[in-house]
């Protein structure tokens, strides 16, 4: 097995596939890169058991040859030791070798590597068939997805479920949901799907695929009982799923308000990042006050002191309410809107309350409201 | 007591005398920041004990208005809280004022903090008196000592002279000197010094004097037994000292040598970061072989592989001679000289060797070599 190969492509497909590698993992085959050259490129694969990546570095790409004179053959690395000599590697190509059983040499201008590998066979098998339904996406979409919904799946494995983005279709949607059980954040995407799917995928690993996906433009999906699976040109993602079924959260989001207070993104953004630094000895907890031409937020606390703010950019309608919840909280909600003008909507002092984009509820962010004393 | 100030200059300054301040300390008066109103303008000072900064915010500065309308007194905030505040306020100007025994307000545009606030009466006395051998020196030759050797004092307090950076006179010079026993890193400063001293200014505080002394050109050195002061236009910064004859390290360092390497720095940098890769059971040793027409840093690790560079740019003269040491020593000593050319001085295989800059010798970087098997 060798090959030469340019280092700079190298070293971006090298970034993206290690994210599935885990240099945590108990299995030592999970620390390892399998690269195997084939007719068309060099192929890296990288994996911790419930997340895949495997990446083709084409012989050419945009009429630049990337592989140069290569043996097929197939191995594997140190992902992490293998990531630390590319990058700091002084030449535009490298030559990478099997020069005997066990040992591959790395050679780029005046330096040599000389590393100890594995063989290939040592490798588990890991299914990437393209099965079950699938769907075409944008990689913004998915992106998008991520970015608005993940933060607010649970971080601890008490209900494995909620650690999950819940990925399900409707007749003409496919609709994304997070929660953690005192927020919850749903996102719905238009798309014709061909079958009825309700799958969890793991919030942190959806993250990474996110990642990966960044710079493709179409991502073909497919969704089975076992797995999901991305495809683009020249990657192929495939992701385990959490069993077992999502909590119904259908009848949690209120469909009639009775109080609405639209605001600035920005301005209260930073109305809540001052008024919470007071807010240290209950977790972020923070109080807003509204009624009609006015709108304060407020902390306090009996340590260190108390806090307060009087919004200038806002429309409040409805009677006089006081609310209190996790700042943090509504701050990631409001974030993950990506729009200046905001509307939150109540239905009470005790009732969760929905934030959205004023003008569109393809994204819908909810928090349950804290009891305050 | 109250005093209404610019907000970028009180935050500069409160930045910079909060370095140090001590959010982990045990006395909880060093987790407070003094603040008094003078006749001048507003004083700030924190201390940790051992070490204290005191800063005047001017009433007028080139021109401009600083401080506006105030109120004498003194009083002791949370340091960590009102640089978080301070921070984040979202106007050009602040308010801050006593509203009650115990109880600050700080003011700015549409936000009020009522902060819980303590006696200034309950701050240790600190002594900043300006006594001593008095010297002056610029910020940039501290700055320079301070970054060429203090790397190289001790981490651990085993010995804890050796966590200091050595301060000595001699009757034309300033003598800086760091070592943790395997590396010593020395820098004389030619100056007339008015008197005999030699002190040990704790490594840490020496690195947050010199930024603190950062944007400042000159400086008053004041040195006496239990501390050396700091004194520029508007800040004060005391350190104490630590106590104990520090080793007799003059004759350390060899004066004749057999064996000689000139480098390019930036070369041998970086090959000794792609070889050192490879060093990881052992901590970081790489090996030197050195002959006429060539010099090869390598690397070896039973677990994972070995590695081989030759230098491209260099000049050796001298018989052939292996020498193994830490790279990362190394590697620390040529970045603090800050130069080009790199010239190595060899004793022999087990000998400690020099690392200076070709033309000059200010700057002395001393490594003790490591026995390879």
């Amino acid at each position: 097995m060798r090959f030469t190969i340019n280092t700079q492509e190298f070293l971006k497909t090298l970034n993206n596939v290690s994210r599935a590698s885990s240099s945590s993992s108990t299995m030592a085959y999970y620390q390892y890169l399998k690269l195997t050259v084939v007719d068309n490129g060099v192929l890296l694969l990288a994996s911790n058991g419930q997340f895949t990546i495997e990446s083709l570095i084409p012989n050419i790409q945009k009429d630049k040859q990337i592989v140069f004179d290569k043996d097929f053959g197939s191995t594997l690395v140190n992902s992490k030791l293998i990531n630390a000599i590319v990058a700091k590697l002084p030449s535009d190509t490298f030559t990478f070798e099997i020069i005997e059983n066990g040992l591959a040499k790395i050679e780029a201008n005046n330096i040599v590597y000389n590393l100890n590998v594995v063989d290939s066979s040592e490798y588990p098998q890991i299914d990437l068939s393209a099965i079950g339904i699938k769907l075409i996406l944008s990689s913004k979409d998915i992106n998008d997805a991520i970015s608005q919904v993940s933060f607010a799946a649970s971080q601890k494995n008490t209900r494995p479920q909620l650690m999950a983005v819940n990925t399900e279709s409707t007749s003409s949607s496919i609709i994304f949901t997070a929660t953690d059980g005192a927020r919850l954040a749903r996102k719905e995407i238009a798309i014709d799907t061909n079958g009825v799917f309700s799958v969890n995928i793991p919030s942190k690993t959806f993250i990474e695929i996110a990642r990966t996906l960044d710079d493709t433009k179409e991502v073909e999906v497919y969704v089975s009982d076992k797995k999901v699976l991305f495809k683009t040109d020249f990657t192929t993602i495939s992701t385990s799923l959490i069993e077992g079924d999502y909590p119904n959260v259908k009848n949690i989001i209120p469909k009639n308000f009775y109080y609405y207070l639209e605001v600035n993104a920005e301005e209260f953004l930073n109305a809540l990042s001052r008024v919470s630094l007071l807010s240290i000895e209950r977790e972020n907890v923070v109080k807003m006050t509204m009624e009609e031409g006015r709108a304060i937020i407020s902390s306090k606390s009996q340590q260190v002191g108390s806090s307060q703010e009087f919004l200038n950019l806002f429309r409040y309608t409805g009677e006089r309410l006081e609310i209190s919840f996790n700042g943090d909280y509504v701050a990631s909600a409001v974030r993950a809107l990506n729009s200046n003008d905001v509307l939150i909507s109540f239905l009470g002092e005790m009732k969760p309350f929905t934030i959205t984009d004023k003008n569109n509820s393809n994204v819908i962010q909810l928090i349950t409201p804290v009891r305050t004393y």
